[in-house]
């Protein structure tokens, strides 16, 4: 193999496989990134087994080939050269690297050794085309609810599905669960995607990236943005039947403004941290307040108010971490709180009609 | 005690002293800030017993009186609250904070218990006023080669010290060495100051500061900044005659661009890993090069290489870690690095006439 390519491409490509380029399944080759000659494109790939992930760079190709080279040091020299060309060499499985005064060999493993990359079914169906900013928004407001307990691998990804004409995403942990409206589709979807590789499309969002084309088949799925290209197995097993778990209608509602619930939660969780974050929320008709009040045992405590337009009253005791976390990824200047006495979940979703996102939390004992 | 203040000067002063509040010495009062009435003003103060640190803010006082804090929650619970007044009142050892719709209670310990916050003497002679970028900078340049092994005590500060009509910084950790000259001076100076006290001054400077005034009696040192005071033990012992350790002419010179070896030091570090950061420089008068060559043993080597020029010849072994750090505090575009063969000291000063500076790293054996 010999070939040059600039330092600004290569480094980029370098950065964004390396990532997945992680001895965890206990094979040492998959440390490394996996360089190979395509056409007038030099390929970069990295696999951990469940993840593989490719970009193409343009290259001055002078002789075809392929090599592995550790992720690690390849990454962190070439982020450091300065921008221009770099000449490649393989020679006796050692890649010689130079550029302007900067000449270095990094011993490297053959590319026979490398599990080979996984292709998806190209003749599947099940295809969309997503905006780059609603992808985001949707694949960060469902995440956040998955569960990272591996003794229950399907609530470990996030659950993309056809219902009524529209594609759906929804993850749950079992303590809270959301779900997002993402298009309409008239496929028939189901697939369970790993929060992992969820993350790992994320990171390789660039400035440029427009849209992710994602396609799925039976086990896999694959998204490509831009000249990056990730494909993933799908978790196997059934997605519980989440639907049943929001309720129909609550007792009680609060709208409020969002920003200020966001302050009002933050400190009461601080008094909180001694106590799980257990916070009790009231809701008070006279007042037209919601007030949250938390208890440091030993340090002191807590109560801060919120202006609210309030249906109904009651209250209601949730983890304060959740609750943050849920305001965090909610779209919205003004938001409904609303739950139904102590023990059923509380709802908290844009006041925007046609809302696309429920963001729901189970109660803590009180 | 009963008061109010802006919830701005309130949470910058909380932030400013709460790192010092830790229960290093195990007494758990430690981790408390003291709140204590002073005049108009309230004293916001924290110790560790090696370190005090106040802060002054205007309060509206109705009722003196003190009080004990534990740090964190009540700095991260003024840092949340809106900006505007923030009023407090002590009642039964407990302090009530109120501000618009917030409300809490943090329980505190009478201020009794609290050590006595140390006093210096007033009458000594020895103080300076330092210009704000000058303190930053020596102090950064020095601190850096101290030694963090507290079983030679007196190489844990930096030695301000009057030499030739001028106040000198120096620090050593044995491996290096950095000197720094300050201002002029008549008096006879001598004191050893911890690291952590320098640092924690750093960390009190914001961008309202334009100068520091120090203070030295016997044993102690006061750094006052603005509202802010830093009282700090000194270091115990003779510092060692370090003079002595610069060598006081050099064979071999080489003058070079800062940005380039900044690179060059970078990338040969990234191959010097595996060698305890092991990099060998040679000077070569006929190519007008200075050369760094790094092997990484499993994984490959490197050369970099950039122009200089050159006096004399030779080639010397040093750790890239000390390499990168000395560039990092040498404040100029054109460096000269030079040594007298591998075992003495290698030299790195700005090319500046008279300048301020000086660098020293030991070989290591090769």
């Amino acid at each position: 193999m010999e070939l040059t390519v600039t330092q600004e491409n290569f480094s980029r490509a370098l950065s964004a496989v390396g990532r997945v380029a992680t001895n965890k399944a206990g094979l040492p080759i998959l440390n490394n990134i996996l360089l190979r000659t395509d056409g007038k494109r030099l390929l970069v790939a990295a696999t951990n087994l469940e993840i593989a992930t490719t970009q193409y760079i343009g290259a001055k190709i002078a002789k075809p080939g392929a090599i592995t080279i550790p992720a690690r040091l390849i990454t962190e020299f070439v982020g450091s050269l300065p921008k221009g060309s770099i000449d490649l060499k393989v020679t006796n499985d050692n890649l010689h690297i130079s550029s302007g005064h900067f000449n270095s060999i990094i011993n490297g493993v053959i590319a026979d050794d490398f599990p080979e990359l996984p292709t998806i079914n190209e003749e599947s169906s099940i295809s969309y085309s997503i905006g780059i900013e609603d992808f985001k928004q949707a694949v960060s407001q469902t995440i956040i609810t998955a569960s990272n307990d591996s003794t229950r691998p399907v609530l470990t990804g996030v659950y993309w599905h056809s219902h009524e004409g529209n594609l759906f995403l929804a993850a749950t942990d079992g303590y809270r669960l959301s779900e997002r409206r993402l298009v309409e589709t008239k496929s028939d979807v189901s697939a369970i995607i790993p929060v992992q590789t969820l993350q790992e499309v994320l990171r390789n969002i660039n400035e440029t990236a427009e849209e992710v084309d994602i396609l799925f088949d039976e086990t896999q799925v694959r998204f490509r943005i831009n000249e990056a290209e990730i494909i993933s197995r799908l978790v196997d097993g059934n997605f519980p039947d989440y639907r049943q778990l929001i309720p129909a209608k609550s007792d009680t509602k609060a709208t409020v403004d969002k920003q200020e619930f966001v302050r009002v939660t933050k400190i009461a969780g601080l008094f909180a941290r001694e106590s799980g974050g257990s916070v009790v929320v009231t809701v008070d008709p006279d007042k037209n307040t919601v007030s949250l009040h938390s208890v440091a045992s030993e340090l002191g405590e807590n109560t801060s108010e919120l202006e609210a337009k309030i249906t109904g009253d009651g209250s209601i005791t949730l983890n304060s971490r959740y609750l943050s976390e849920a305001l965090s990824v909610l779209d919205t200047d003004t938001l409904e709180f609303s739950f139904s006495g102590k023990l059923s979940p509380c709802i908290l979703k844009s006041t925007k009609k046609d809302t696309n996102y429920y963001h729901v939390i189970m109660p803590l004992k009180s």
